[in-house]
This record gives structure tokens, C-alpha cells and sequence, in this order.
């Protein structure tokens, strides 16, 4: 078998023979999403879960970087000389703003971190990257899913070749009688259940939310079981209600959970930094103790070799300015999201009243919190569907197809309120309203 | 097997369960180029190949992202709005700055590449990473590197589980025969040998320049073999002599050639922004034609979603600001990293006469440019005698055996001229001088 056959022109590579990942149509969906609001400028898009752009200030920047450079000279002490350096060259693999990081979780969520523990990454994307690579040693190593799911981890999962197994969830999240029994099935078939990837808060797509008791339970369960948890907490300060939950990670006792965070809906996405905490204990043969940060440094300098100081400057000088204390920084952002999710659900209440939700079947769940509902239609909300909404309706969303390991008939569709206005919103369910009732009429 | 054991604090993971990678002493080597310049502040380190920070002014960041901004106000017709979500929202996975690189790379390298074809990366680093992933398939490819080989590559491989095979080289770069006779040997063994790592223009570590003769031999060599190029060219402007060779890409008509690119030389290490040429055609099973950028895409959107909008925003800046010439731009730096390799040249003849060098073996080479020559010890150059330098000597260097496949006896060192002042060149050889005294005197 040759590497590439060739044309007129040069090399020409067949699909088959690059990496089986990208055959997957998995691997297209998160450009899908990115990208498809460049497609239909004009339309109203329920697509992907943007955080708002209105609060959010170009000149601010500017700002902020002074904060960080004069943090690093009045807090830190350095120099003129040292400030460039930490603004120019390249830097700590792990990060700069750990610190500052551990203070704003320990402020905002009540988690005790040791900053040696507190990996700055590339996106919380990077962070599940580095993270499944450093968990699945081989084979039989199985990542746990709930389905439906977040597409990035599958992502991740498949470029690095994990096998994931999916498990069912509730209203409340990961169902855990469905967890044991997924980990059982897998153990006895030889494999080892290694981790389970979850959003306790308003996950992506389902907007679910797990109850506190189910959380001391799914940690139990980790400890009984062996099992890790890669905790996912984008939308936690997003609450429609004012119940706050506690994160698995805040709860976690026994070191089981691996806790996945990003700057990107609480600051500015552009910069494109996340971080993980992995304060697990790593014992090497000879004795020797490392921090799973530690041993995601080796990994993360390999893929990016470290985050770009210019976002951490930017992300820095906001937690500096903000005192670390990003959930009284986002109270506008959390009453948007708030007001944004109301208003979808009254649109929806208005457009599909009870009598035509009896007769069709029609129904959406009312998440608590977060960017994201999703809505079940009597018919199948498919690619062809979409493409009809966005030519015909101008209106966008994401079929809840994308988010299943196999994407088996599905009639829901993700709704998401995260970056429209009020009047977008209202006018986006009027359009769905008018292709929902073409749908029916056929 | 179980995923973790526990102790007291909770759970402790075993290094033997992780990714086989993580105990393989090549992954911490760019962790420790990188830190160790931290742990000995106040030594001189000719160790990792940073670029020099003293042309650089922070001042200047505000400036380029103003310059980046009024590009797309008034070069591209963005309104305040666009440009907001330019600057702040996620963005295209494959970048914003791809029109200006195809621009600039015409400008100072001579190649032609569709913008479409251009795949902006978080550094260089990601773009192997994002590359090795697609082009290898399975566990008969193999990537083809010289020996010694720039780490980076070396770890991308192992984090992907890609199997290298080294190829030897000279003073010219790769030699095409031990090329030649690898390739067959692994067809014979029923291996793909897929693709050929290479920096024809003053490699790292050995500073190793190709001429222009065998550029085009290894291009036939490549389009014969069916054989993909991987060009990495993070040095090409910084040449000692004034011979500018053209890069295998600008030669590439077969499109055998995947150039890699990096801005961290040339603009600025702490955007950490690179760039992939891929303009590859592929062809899926059902005839539908992509090129590998694209297929770089789906991958890049699972490593890093997109490369930072801010870290775009400041290399487009200057881009802009300097016309997309960046090689008239970096004039200063070339002829300061010219007089580097100079002063380095004369501080070693200096410190290691000749008669000095017939008796004991020392020896060196004399690169044509780039950051880096090696310099050869009548003893072993190992982490025993880098500690050593460091703590009694105060001077810093690499040892060879990090940059080879297996870690072999090696009495040479790496020594790194680019960010140290002439001053600094100087006492360092004086320093490294004494300890290659005292280490003859043994």
C-alpha cells in the first residue's frame, strides 16, 4: 500500500488511508457548529452555545493586560526586564495564572486547589485531550459517556482512539443504576472502565442538572467502583433558580474527580483558556510521587508546549481586577443567561400551547440553568430539516442527533439562548413555530 | 486490573496504568529546556533555543492589536460589531490570519499557497501534532526522522503512538541512501513509511543546513518513494552567511511537501501561533475532494477548538504593520542572531586552540546560521555533567543524547546562541572552558 497515489498535480491522498477518526462524521460537528452562523449570517441561530458578545467591551483588553503586567510588577516584584519575559518568551508548561486561578476557585466555588495541582490549558478542549491521554494506557481502557453527550470529549476520545461506552441520564443527570451496570457489563467482557466524563451543571446538549444527593452518590459509587471522574463545568454560575450547587470537585474527598474548567463562557472565549485541576497522587515503579499535573505537563508540552502568555495576561488581569471573584464579575452575564432562558421557555409556552403539545406531542424541558434546552418535535429533526430551517426559515439549532455515540432516529433539537437578544430569541421561535406547523401539515 | 488504588488522601494512580508515553524520559525534555533556565536563574544557559527578548518592546502589544483592528475596519469593512466578535467570540478552527500568512509567505519565501490550504496553529507544536494525527493511520506507518531530531516531533509521535524510524544525517541534512535503504527495509518488514521530518535550514539540535542540490534530490526521492515531506522552518531567515536557500515548499510542485511554520522566531513565542501549509488533495470514497487542511480542521477542533483570537489578533497586527515582509522586519534580529553565531564561533577558537583541540578531539561545527551548533567533549556529555556545569560553573547546555532515538553514549553538547547577549557568549565559553579543563584533568 502506497502513502498517496498521485494526479497531474502531485500527491493525492485517499481518505481511507488517513486517520480513521476522520471518517468519523462526529469529527465534523463541533466546525459544523463553529461555523455554520458564518454560513446563514442572516439567520437567527439557536446552533451553538456562544456566550454573549453585548457585554463585552473591544477596549477593555487594553486594560486588562496593564492590570496583569501590573500585577507582575507590584505583586509578583518583578522587573522590567522579568515582566517581558513573562509577557514575551515562552513559559511555565503548566501555566502562570495558577495561583490566581486557585484563589478564584476557592472564592467563587468553594474548591481548595494547590496550585501545583492547576494545569492552564488551551481551552477546556486541550484539557480533555491531555487528560484521556494521560488516563488510557491501552486497549482495554474504556471512557464512560452519558448519552447524549458533549461532542468535544467524543472528539477527543476518537482522535486519540478511546473507546467510549455510553450511559444513560435522567432529568438529573447520569443515571448511576445504569453506570454500575455499564461497568459491570465492561468488566466482565474484560475491559477497564477508567473514567466517566460528566457536566453535573446544565449539561451541553440536555441542560441537565444533578441533584446534590446524586452527586455524593455518583462519588461514592467512584470510590466503590475505581472510578474517576472528569467533571466538565463550563455553565455552573448560569443559574435560572438560585439554587447553587456544589461541584462534584468541592465535594471530592477522595481525589476522584479530574476538574475540567474554562474561562471561555465567564471571560472571553478569544483567549482560549481552560485549565484542570489533577491533584491525584501518580506513583512511579521506583517509588516516586508526582501530581497528575504533573504528568499532563509532560503530555500538554507536546501539544501546545505551553498556553500563550499573551491569553494568560488577558485572563490574569481580569482575575486581578476582578479579585478573583469571577461570580460577582459575571452577576450581568448570569442575569442575560437567566432572563434569556425565561424568555425561550415563554416563547415556546406561546408558540406550542398546551392543546397542540397534547395533540402532536410536542414538549422541551425547562432546565434550571445554562445555554441549553431541547426541544421534541413529532417528526424527525434531521439535516434535512435544518437545512430547510435555515434556507426557507432563517433560523438555526442542533439536531440532539449530533450528540449520541450512534445517531439512531431522534426527534429533539438543541435550542441554545446563550448569545441572542430577547427580540432574536422571540423572533428565532416564531420562525421554528411556522416550520414546525409546515412539518405537521405534511 | 483496577483503574486506581487508594491510599489514605484517596486515590493514587499507578504510573504503569497511564499512557505508555509518560515514562518515556523524552517527554520531560521539553519541560526541562523550557524550566530549567528557572532553577538556575543566575546561570548562563546556552540551553533551550529561545528567541532574543531585547528587540522586543511590550508597548508595542497594544499597538499591533489597534493595527489588527484597524485592518479589519478598514482593510476587510468590519463593523464595530464584527470586529467585536472578530477579537472575542470563538472563531474559524483553521484561523483569521491565514490571508496574511499566504501573503507573507509569497513576500519572504516565494510560496504560492491558497489561503484555504493555510491552517493557523497553536505553534508549531500543534501543527505536528494535528498533522502526524491525520497522515497516520495504523501501526504499519511509520515517520521517518533524522537522528539526532528535534524532540517536539519526537513527542508528538510518542503522545500519538506513531513509530519512528531515524534516518542518519550529515552536514548537508538527511542522507537520501541511509533514506533510500530505510524505506525499502521497512517495506520489506511490511511498514508504510508515510512521511520524512525534516529542517533543511540550520536544524535543531545539529545546525545542519541542506543544499539547494539535494533539496530537489529529496523532493525526486519523495515523488519516487511516494514519500510525504514534513518541512518544519523555524530558523530559515536567520542565516550567518548570506546564502538564502529556497525551502523544499517553494520547490514543492508535486505537493509532497507539508510545510510547517512558526511565528515564535520571527514575531513573538508568547502568541504561540504557527501554521500549517496542507495543500494535499484528499479523496473520499464516494469522489469528493477536500484538501488536508481541511481534514486538519476536524482534528484541530478537537486538540484546541481554534487558535486564540488575541494571539491572531497580535501576529496579524504585525503582519499588517510591517507589509507581510516580516524577513525585512526581522532584519535586527537577523543580523543580532548573525553576530551571535559569530561571537560564539570566536569565543570557542579562543577558549579551545587548536593545539588544545589535536590533542583531546575536541571539535565543533560551524553553522551557516540558525540558533544552534554542537560541540564535541573527549567525555560523556550527560545530565551527571550538566548538573555539574550548572552548579559550579553557572552555565547551561543540552546534551545531544536528549535529540537521539535511543539516548547512546554521546560527548556532545548543544549549544543554544540566541538569547544571550554577546557579553554573556562570551563568559559562558569561559565558564564551559573550566569545566572541560577540570573534566580533562580526570
Amino acid at each position: 500500500m502506497t502513502a498517496a497515489t498521485t494526479d497531474g498535480a502531485g500527491a493525492v491522498l485517499p481518505l481511507g488511508e488517513l486517520h480513521g477518526s476522520l471518517a468519523d462524521p462526529l469529527m465534523e460537528v463541533m466546525n459544523f457548529l463553529n461555523e455554520i452562523t458564518l454560513r446563514y449570517p442572516d439567520a437567527i441561530s439557536f446552533g451553538p452555545g456562544r456566550p454573549y458578545e453585548g457585554l463585552f467591551e473591544v477596549d477593555r483588553i487594553g486594560e486588562y493586560l496593564q492590570a496583569w503586567t501590573r500585577y507582575l510588577a507590584e505583586d509578583l516584584g518583578q522587573g522590567p526586564d522579568q515582566v517581558r519575559t513573562t509577557l514575551f518568551q515562552y513559559g511555565r508548561t503548566n501555566g502562570q495564572i495558577h495561583g490566581l486561578i486557585a484563589r478564584t476557585l476557592h472564592n467563587d466555588e468553594g474548591i481548595d486547589a494547590d496550585p501545583a495541582s492547576i494545569v492552564v490549558t488551551v481551552g477546556c478542549q486541550e484539557g480533555m485531550l491531555i487528560t484521556l491521554r494521560a488516563l488510557f494506557a491501552g486497549p482495554d481502557d474504556v471512557l464512560l459517556v452519558t448519552d447524549p453527550n458533549y461532542v468535544g470529549i467524543m472528539g477527543a476520545a476518537r482522535v486519540l482512539g478511546v473507546e467510549t461506552a455510553p450511559v444513560t441520564e435522567d432529568e438529573g443527570g447520569v443515571d448511576l443504576d445504569a453506570l454500575r451496570r455499564v461497568i459491570h457489563s465492561l468488566r466482565a467482557a474484560g475491559k477497564r472502565p477508567r473514567a466517566l466524563y460528566t457536566v453535573p451543571d446544565f449539561s451541553n446538549p440536555s441542560g441537565t442538572c444533578m441533584p446534590v444527593e446524586r452527586r455524593h452518590e455518583l462519588l461514592a459509587l467512584a470510590d466503590a467502583e475505581d472510578l474517576l471522574i472528569l467533571e466538565d463545568n463550563p455553565y455552573g454560575f448560569f443559574t435560572r433558580t438560585d439554587a447553587v450547587r456544589p461541584t462534584l470537585k468541592a465535594l471530592d474527598t477522595r481525589r476522584r474527580v479530574v476538574h475540567l474548567g474554562s474561562f471561555a463562557k465567564t471571560c472571553f472565549p478569544g483567549a482560549r483558556v481552560g485549565y484542570v485541576i489533577a491533584d491525584q497522587t501518580v506513583v512511579a515503579p521506583d517509588g516516586r510521587h508526582t501530581l497528575l499535573a504533573d504528568e499532563l505537563s509532560k503530555i500538554k508540552s507536546m501539544v501546545t508546549v505551553n498556553t500563550p502568555t499573551l491569553s494568560q495576561a488577558l485572563i490574569g488581569g481580569m482575575l486581578v481586577t476582578h479579585d478573583c471573584r469571577l461570580r460577582e464579575a459575571n452577576a450581568p452575564a448570569i442575569a442575560f443567561y437567566r432572563d434569556n432562558l425565561d424568555v425561550l421557555l415563554e416563547s415556546l409556552e406561546a408558540h406550542f400551547p398546551a392543546a397542540l403539545r397534547e395533540r402532536t406531542g410536542i414538549h422541551w424541558n425547562a432546565p434550571e440553568g445554562g445555554f441549553f434546552l431541547t426541544l421534541t418535535l413529532p417528526f424527525p429533526a434531521d439535516d434535512a430539516l435544518l437545512e430547510l430551517s435555515a434556507r426557507e426559515h432563517g433560523v438555526l439549532w442542533a439536531p440532539m442527533r449530533y450528540f449520541h455515540t450512534d445517531d439512531s432516529g431522534d426527534n429533539r433539537l438543541r435550542l441554545s439562548c446563550s448569545y441572542l437578544s430577547p427580540e432574536q430569541i422571540r423572533e428565532g421561535v416564531s420562525r421554528l413555530a411556522v416550520l414546525v406547523e409546515k412539518g405537521l401539515a405534511q
